[in-house]
Formats: C-alpha cells, sequence, structure tokens
C-alpha cells in the first residue's frame, strides 16, 4: 500500500511547523513501519517567488497523485499588494478547487490543560468538542460572475456570486451526518435563509438529505449570526455544524478561538470516496495562519501542524490507533507544562518550535 | 418643529419593549417640553396577518414622512413556513431598502454594572465601547440575480449577488470615518479582500475616502475572519468597525454577545443627510430579535429599545442633553441592581418588562 505524503511547508510559520511535523512523521516511519513517503514542494508565496505563480502546476499534478497533502500556511506582507490572480491564498484555493475537497472538518477543542488560556470563563469551555463542518469548493468563493468592472462614470461595480447545487449541499451534508453518527448524533446546520434564496435551498437539500438518509440523526438550523452570537453564549450546546464556505470560515475562526487553543487546532479537507477503492482526496492544514509576525524566530507552536498529521492518520489511512498514540502524546507534553508562548501562562518560560517537536516525539516514545 | 414618530412594534417581544419605550418618550414630552407625535402601526408577522404581506404600502409611505421611524423587532416560528417574499424579515429589509438606510450604527458597549455577565472573562469587557458601522442597502442582501432555478435533472441551483459599487461603500465610509473622528479617530475596515474581489473594491474605496478626506484618521484593514477571532480574543482593541452588510450582521452580532450586554444594545439605522435640512432619514432597533420564547410573558428586557430612542434623540433631534440623560438613566437603573431575567446574577430575583421600565422612568424624574 502506497502511503506518498506532498509536504507544501509554504510561507511565514508555515515551514518551521512542517519541519516538527516531519520528525514526527519520522519517528512513526522508524517505530511502527508505516513507511510514509515524503515529497516536498511549493505553495504561496514562496512558490510565485520561484514561478511567478503561487502553485506551480506540477506541484498541482502531484498533489492529485499522492495519498495525502501536508501543508503549512499561505501568506505575508510581502505579497499583500500582488495582482488577486497570483496572491498566496489562490494557490491554496486552487489545491482546494482542482482536488475537489468539498468537505473541510474543523475541530475546535479545548484541550484540558489550557483551558484557562481562553478569554472565555473556564467552565463555558472546559470540555469544548465542536466539529465545524465547512463546505470549501462552493459558495462565494468560487461563483461566476464574479469581478470588478469599470463604469462609464468612472466609477466601479465589484461583483461576486453565492451560488450552490443540489449535489453541493447533500454530498458536505452526508459527511456531517456520517461524522454526527459517530459522535452525539446531532448536526446544525447554518445559513442565513431568512435573508438568501441561496440559503433556503441550502437548508431544504440538507433537510432532505436528513429525512432520506440519515432520519436517525437529530438535524436543528440557526441562522448564522445567531450562531455567531451562541458561539460566544454557550459554544458547549454544539456538536457537529455543518455550514457554507464563507460563513464556515468565519465561524471557524471564531469557534477556534473560543477554544483558547488556536494554535492548536488542525484541519482535514476531503474529497468525494473514489468507488472503486474508497480513498479521498485529502489535505491537512493547521486552523491559524502564516504569522508573519512571529515567523523566522523559532517560537511558533507546531501542534496545529502536527494535530493535522494525526486527522490525516485517522481519515486518509484508517490508522485510528496511531492517531489516538499521536493526540495522547501532544496531550502528555500540554499535561507535562511545555508550553510555546502563544500557550504559556505568565510567569511560565515558553519553550521554542524544536523544543515542542522535541517533546512530542519524546512522548511518543514514552507512551 | 415636526417631530414626528413611527412607532412599529412588530413580533414577539417587540410589543412589550416598545410599550416601556413609549412611556419614556411621554416623560420626555411631559417634562422636557419635546413634543413626540405618536404613530403606531403594523411590520412583520402581524402585519402579515392583516395585509397579507410584512408591510402595508401605507405603512411604508408613513415611514418615508415622518422624522423617525422606531422598530420592535420582526419574526417568529408562526410565520417560519412562508413564502420567502412575504417573510416577517421582508417588511424589515423593505424598509431599510425604501429608506435607503445604508449606515448601521451598533455599538457594543459593556454596561459597568453587567461586566460579570460577559461569557468572557470580566477584564477583557470591562470598558467595551465598540462602534460597528454595517452597510446596510447593499450586498447580498439585495444583490441581483437571485433566487432558485429548477434545472433539467431535476435538481436546483440556489444564487445570490454580492455587489458593491463605489459610491455605496465611500457613503458608508464617510460615516463611518466622521463618527471616529468624535470618538478615538481610528476605523477598522473589514472584508474578505483575499477571496472576493467585491472585497478588494471595499477596501480600495474606504481607502480612497481616507486618502483623500480623511487622512487624519487612522485606517487599518482586516479580514472577516480575522476580525470574528479577534472580536473574541482581545474586543477592546477595536472602536470603529466598518464593513459590509452581510459581515456586518454576523460580526455585530457576535460582538453583542462579548458585551453580555445583549438584551441591552440599540442600532441606529441612517439614510444621507437631506442637502436642504440636513435631516436623515432614520429608523432605531433593538440588536436582539422578537424572543418568541419568552414572548407575552412581561419578561423581557425593554432596556435595549429603551436605548435605541435614546439614540434616536441624539441622531435625528440633536437633542444629545436628553440622549445622556435616558442612558444615564439606564445606567443608574443598572447601578441600582434593577435586572430582567437576562441580566439577572444567580440568586437576584428579576423584575419584569413593565417594572424595568417604570424604573427608568423613575430614575428619569430622580436625576
Ligand atoms: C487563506 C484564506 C484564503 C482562507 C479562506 O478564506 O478560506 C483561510 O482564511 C482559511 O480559513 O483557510
Ligand atoms: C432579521 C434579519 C433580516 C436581520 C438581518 O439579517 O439583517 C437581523 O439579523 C439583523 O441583524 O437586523
Amino acid at each position: 500500500m502506497s502511503r506518498t505524503l506532498l509536504i507544501l511547508p509554504g510561507d511565514g510559520i508555515g515551514p518551521e511547523a512542517m519541519a516538527e511535523t516531519v520528525k514526527v512523521i519520522d519517528w512513526f516511519n522508524a517505530n511502527r513501519a508505516t513507511g510514509f513517503e515524503i515529497e516536498e514542494d511549493l505553495v504561496g508565496g514562496c512558490a510565485y517567488d520561484v514561478h511567478g505563480k503561487p502553485l506551480a502546476d506540477a506541484t498541482m499534478d502531484r498533489a492529485q497523485q499522492v495519498d495525502a497533502v501536508l501543508l503549512g500556511a499561505v501568506g505575508g506582507p510581502k505579497w499583500d499588494n500582488l495582482d488577486f490572480s497570483v496572491k498566496p491564498e489562490r494557490g491554496l484555493l486552487r489545491l482546494r478547487k482542482e482536488m475537489d475537497l468539498f468537505a473541510n472538518l474543523r475541530p475546535a477543542i479545548c484541550f484540558p490543560a489550557l483551558a484557562d488560556a481562553s478569554s472565555l470563563k473556564k467552565e463555558l469551555v472546559e470540555g469544548l468538542d465542536l466539529m465545524i463542518i465547512r463546505e470549501l469548493t462552493g459558495g462565494v468563493y468560487f461563483g461566476e460572475p464574479r469581478g470588478i468592472t469599470q463604469m462609464n462614470d468612472g466609477t466601479r461595480r465589484g461583483v461576486n456570486t453565492q451560488v450552490y447545487t443540489t449535489e453541493e449541499i447533500r454530498r458536505v451534508a452526508r459527511v456531517a451526518f456520517d461524522l454526527a453518527r459517530k459522535r452525539s448524533n446531532r448536526v446544525l446546520s447554518s445559513e442565513k435563509a431568512n435573508v438568501m434564496e441561496s440559503g433556503i435551498l441550502w437548508r431544504e437539500e440538507v433537510q432532505w438529505v436528513h429525512d432520506n438518509e440519515f432520519p436517525d440523526v437529530e438535524l436543528s438550523h440557526m441562522y448564522a449570526d445567531a450562531v455567531a452570537m451562541q458561539l460566544v453564549r454557550r459554544p458547549k450546546q454544539f456538536d457537529v455544524i455543518v455550514t457554507d464556505n464563507l460563513f464556515g470560515d468565519i465561524l471557524s475562526d471564531e469557534a477556534s478561538m473560543l477554544s483558547g487553543s488556536l494554535g492548536m487546532l488542525p484541519s482535514a479537507s476531503l474529497g468525494a470516496a473514489d468507488p472503486a477503492t474508497g480513498k479521498r482526496k485529502a489535505l491537512y492544514e493547521p486552523v491559524h495562519g502564516s504569522a508573519p509576525d512571529i515567523a523566522g524566530q523559532g517560537i511558533a507552536n507546531p501542534l496545529a501542524c502536527i494535530l493535522s498529521f494525526a486527522m490525516c492518520l485517522r481519515y486518509s489511512f484508517d490508522m485510528g490507533a496511531d492517531a489516538d498514540l499521536l493526540e495522547a502524546a501532544v496531550s502528555k507534553v500540554l499535561d507535562d507544562g511545555v508550553r510555546t508562548g502563544d500557550i504559556a501562562e505568565p510567569g511560565v518560560a515558553p519553550v521554542g518550535t524544536k523544543e515542542m517537536g522535541d517533546a512530542v516525539v519524546a512522548a511518543l516514545g514514552a507512551l
């Protein structure tokens, strides 16, 4: 069985975090005979600097071929003024779109050792474990027509199109219901059906999938603005939330910050299961961005990237036990009080990126 | 000088909250010779029940004529399954659109007496005083084409259009910069310019207004997902935020919940200043919704509605001293420990809607 990983460290703190993740992969190869083969390539601003675009066609081809892609982060002030079509983000968006990674799984977990780090009161976030399923290849991110039009009177008009089809909604809803069955059997779907027809379609199609295929799962609906409120008010009321690309972008970022563990949160972006092999195309990346302000200093938290590899073990290779092991190692490191600067309590001396990676590898060996 | 108010209590807790607001208006008429004249009419589900649509044309006409509109809230489960075109919300959206109320001012203030009620740690929200200026008549709420299309293969396609023009962006930006000059002289503008061309236009036009008309005000830009995060992380970093209709809907709801004072937060929706008289069309309403779960029980918090009238005094009638007086009366009531259920600490017996209204009127008399 082939286990080829394409590693795209990207920009900012991406390469630093990915270097520690590679240590972890090496540990699995050495100690668990996992036989991962690693290829590495460029994405984002660093790809633009070399190729004049944020994702070379050859890289795109490899991403389509390998068993899973691990991505660090893209973007930074150096590339802020590039034309829209070659911005670092376009590299990431091209990967998502061409690999057809329509289901983005974004857990927001509050690690017990970090409950104090949240800006929310401890009792509101302790034990938080919610999963946002964000539709990732449709909606306003990719809808046409789009662009800026110059008008005759010298003014301009900017347009984007929010568009969803029956099938786009149904397939991501199925991922949510499937996952809910392995969790608390509840799904909340979110849109703005009170003001957007695309939201009405969203609600009706999610309801259809529920009624026809998953009647055993509890389904409720809530407007996106209400979810934004309720996430702050009582985040533990939620379990699985399914929503569109744009609402998912905003709500999952809000949720990740609630947990107090932003530097800790991984994500998985999955395509459809191949009818013959059951395999899904997949890309794994931290929820956090490229953090240019701290890049290159060796102080970034690599745990979100490392935990993205745990998701990769679970979702791409069905190696649940190994994923559990890696997550346990991360928990142990946190319980031992090892902290990078972003999660260190005042008075606690933080460790660097490398020390954190080494601590995880050591914990893997000790478990 | 005419001072005619059109009062639209609407649905759910709207009528209860508005009844207390009318007591306050009566107090001003009796004690400060303000001479407000009140008309009352229907909007939302209750208007649908009578007229078969959520806003009668005659009501729309009066809204255009009067000096200011006060609205309670619209919507409720009774009308959830109505056709999109006659849903309660369409009444509110029609008012906003036809009165051209493009600037929605949504303060998120943490009342000192309520700092403990926030789900955020007290030190993060104590003293919070931010103002979100939401564009209210453009974007995906009103853009064409829109709707659900039946496809030949039996599937459907839902479309909405996000569209902004130079002038729509500039005029709301001006409101934000103007207001910033009276506050801390800082504006943060938010969009998703990294994925949406309409966001690029937004950013460029806001920057243009800054560079050409308000170079003295400090301007920064932040993606909407990052704002959603930073609002949770460190809300006091913000002062004036200007953003589009949809992002404003979500971010202002998130911000209002942070303050711990959702039942307390008013809003103002303003049109352009009349070139001759300087007067703006205006509608004032609480940020909270119609809360059908507690409607009719006499327990809703009327303070957001009452404080919306304070905004009305300030923005429609330039009666800043009276607005200050009313806000001071509300603060006094809170300092005295009077609480409706939504803001009562455990162990404190809450008062009802009427008692809260009476307490404000009594405080007005005592100040
Ligand atoms: C980098 C950007 C294009 C991206 C998005 O908006 O999807 C990011 O915010 C995310 O959530 O992965
Ligand atoms: C009721 C609804 C149409 C409205 C909106 O989405 O604008 C509400 O959420 C608001 O924020 O005023």
